[in-house]
């Protein structure tokens, strides 16, 4: 029943050598590595060196190797080495979310053509086992919500913004020298690798294949210090969110935005590089996984769990693809969201269906209003530095039929804007004065 | 590649109804129920009477049902149906962890003989996938320890007294009313419920078959009010845990008490009905799973699950029972125990290696002290109604090399009771007079 793995690994970083000390003292998992491919064979290892080499054919050709693991940085390079393995039989490991994200038509059909197993449980929060929950146990209809913070560096940066009353950029520093940012830290602050995570999830979720570059995502770089005040005064906490949610017409809305969480939210006390996932089904109720979604440690044990089921030949099922319980994204609902800006002008207020909160001071002006997930997507405002957006709590509506709350909310919050500044009137844009 | 499911259902309470309402409007799990086995003829159903029969060989001789769920209450009887369903080659679905944990090696051996499936999400933390976690994906050497709350009236009940600063009694009945404990709670309350799943749990986390009378469980039924307070006062939380901790020998603790958990634990804003469990990897860190342990919907939630799992021939393939990474029970270690009670003779104060600390007032007294686990198993007065007992936090000592801190530590105790208290000395026993 068991099937003793003989291993070709590809990238000796910190997870890769983790790995293989792991393996050398855990016997029991049946698995070896008999070769290490690595890009630089001038740089100093810790380990033998008949081990390694630089030609990945060694490892490619070798028939004798029945399972590459895949862990290099360069995304183009991975797909190159994860194709050929998979196209030779070989079974495969990965925990490049990117390169999967990408590359998801692809990467099913070469597992179909070739009956190998590939699986990257890494991949999407790391040491949390979403992929294979959502895989094994929630493979029916009735998975309503998938919503996670799926990355640690901006859930690291968020809370420092948060309780120690920081910028976004001295966060962000703080977080670099912490070792919770990369150098380069556009991927996660941008909201791109939540996207890629979070196109992994539309798969094993609702059997949606889709590409990161499709889905809606904002990231926390625009971020200011005052939405972050703005949370603590409400007692909120303000996260990245990567969320799926199926609405009762039976389509996916997904989308990254930074939000809005309220007190009663699991993902509330979710603090620094933490990582965890709500998933709210119809009759249980939310279910609730936490633990670290980064780091050598927590990777390299969701690698692991990948090496010991392939021990008993495990593999995704994809059974939600093509089963007739697939399901297809929509962009037919709408937002609440919290936009704070410098100047008025900085955004569309005829894009809003319509506005319930508006706030100004010297130093920053806020409005909450509702709009329609395809003009979001489309607004050239929503990238605007000056400009923050985060989805209000409970910020997804599917139908807007109680319209007629617009006129009467917006006069209060009128109202209420000339007692709460010591702006004048013309400093507000016709749109509110006209009313 | 798909499996039409044929199920012969026993049990029409609650979730047994909540099961059949989803199975007539899921059409895509491809199950369906066509015999309903029940008790009482006589009683009014909300479907209508084909379906029903009281000769449970209707079910289990029909050939064409393939799935037996069973739901009914009483053990016996269910064991019986359980038994027969296997020996005649049908899949079975239970939520009934008493009649698991008390015949494991039986259930395990009928599975192995008649070679069909045995599934029982459902019997442990409902909705949470505890047990397909455990046997899917920690499926290694890697889990450190297993620590929840499996018991939602319990759970339910601490939480209102350390809140509403109630007693034991006046929770409990707040807890019936509410209906999140039985009119005889006695199998939830003395801990016995919490015993039955921590078997359960053992299985899957090590491999380990036995017995729950086997194991320490100590209730919550004998605490006292002034426990929860002393809870409150300290910033803790007081909650009743299983657990199963891999010690450094490799051999595992395993026991289920009332236990003072901190502000940095993932179990401390577990609150009311709720059940969590903190899985223990050695490279993952914490992982924590979070959701409702309990009810109509979140148990049909599990059971279904199963359902939907049976289809693709899903079984538990118990990796860890007699793979070599099997481990055993131990009583080798020692506990740091929190004991509260009414007179000091009520408690063996030589059965404990050092005491830490002492206190007492008008109404109560306490120690915290360190003892073996052999001696509070054996322990006649932990079962004495006056006395409660509280594992401290991080309360389990592997070894007690550090006992030379005893006479330091009781000495100070000791200074400080003298000031603490209005009692003399002559209420003090000989122990500590002497020490």
């Amino acid at each position: 029943m068991e099937k003793k793995l003989v291993i070709g690994l590809f990238g000796f970083g910190t997870v890769g050598e983790g790995i293989y000390h792991i393996l050398q003292h855990t016997p029991s998992l049946q698995a070896e590595i008999k070769k290490i491919c690595i890009r630089d064979a001038a740089k100093k290892r810790s380990i033998n060196a008949p081990l390694f080499t630089t030609d990945r054919d060694l490892l490619l050709n070798d028939p004798e190797i029945n399972l590459i693991i895949e862990l290099i940085d360069d995304t183009d390079e991975a797909l190159q080495i994860v194709t050929t393995a998979m196209q030779r039989g070989k079974a495969v490991v990965s925990a490049s979310k990117k390169l999967i994200a990408e590359n998801l038509p692809l990467l099913l059909q070469l597992q179909r053509e070739h009956r190998v197993p590939f699986l990257y449980e890494g991949a999407v929060c790391a040491s949390i086992p979403v992929i294979r929950n959502l895989e094994e146990y929630y493979d029916n209809d009735f998975l309503k919500s998938v919503c996670g913070i799926v990355n640690g560096s901006t859930n690291f940066i968020l809370t420092k913004m948060e309780e120690d009353k920081l910028d976004y950029n001295t966060a962000l520093q703080g977080a670099q020298q912490a070792g919770f940012a990369e150098t380069n830290p556009a991927l996660d602050v941008c909201g791109i690798d939540a996207a890629n995570k979070l196109t992994i999830l539309l798969l094993h979720a609702y059997g949606i294949v889709t590409h990161p570059r499709a889905l809606l995502h904002v990231g926390i770089n625009h971020l200011n210090a005052y939405d972050a005040r703005h949370a603590v005064e409400k007692g909120w906490k303000l996260k990245l969110t990567a969320q799926a949610l199926k609405l009762s017409n039976g389509q996916v809305a997904a989308f990254v935005l930074p939000q809005y969480v309220t007190a009663d939210s699991q993902l509330y006390n979710v603090r620094n590089e933490y990582n965890a996932v709500v998933l709210q089904t119809a009759f249980a109720d939310k279910q609730f996984l936490y633990g670290k979604g980064a780091g050598r440690y927590p990777t390299a044990s969701a690698v692991l769990s990948d090496v010991s089921a392939l021990r008993y030949q495990y593999k995704y099922e994809y059974r939600k693809l093509g089963s007739g319980n697939s399901l297809a994204l929509t962009e037919d609902f709408y937002l609440r969201l919290y936009v704070s800006f410098d100047v008025w002008r900085d955004v569309a207020l005829k894009d809003f269906e319509w506005i319930e909160e508006f706030f100004s001071n010297e130093s920053r002006q806020y409005l909450v209003g509702v709009i329609s997930f395809k003009t979001v997507k489309d607004a050239q405002w929503l990238h605007k530095p000056s400009v923050s957006v985060i989805l209000c709590p409970d910020g997804v509506l599917e139908d807007i039929s109680a319209r007629q709350i617009r006129k009467k909310s917006v006069e209060l919050a009128g109202s209420q804007f000339m007692e709460k500044t010591n702006k004048t009137v013309h400093d507000l844009p016709e749109e509110l004065l006209h009313i």
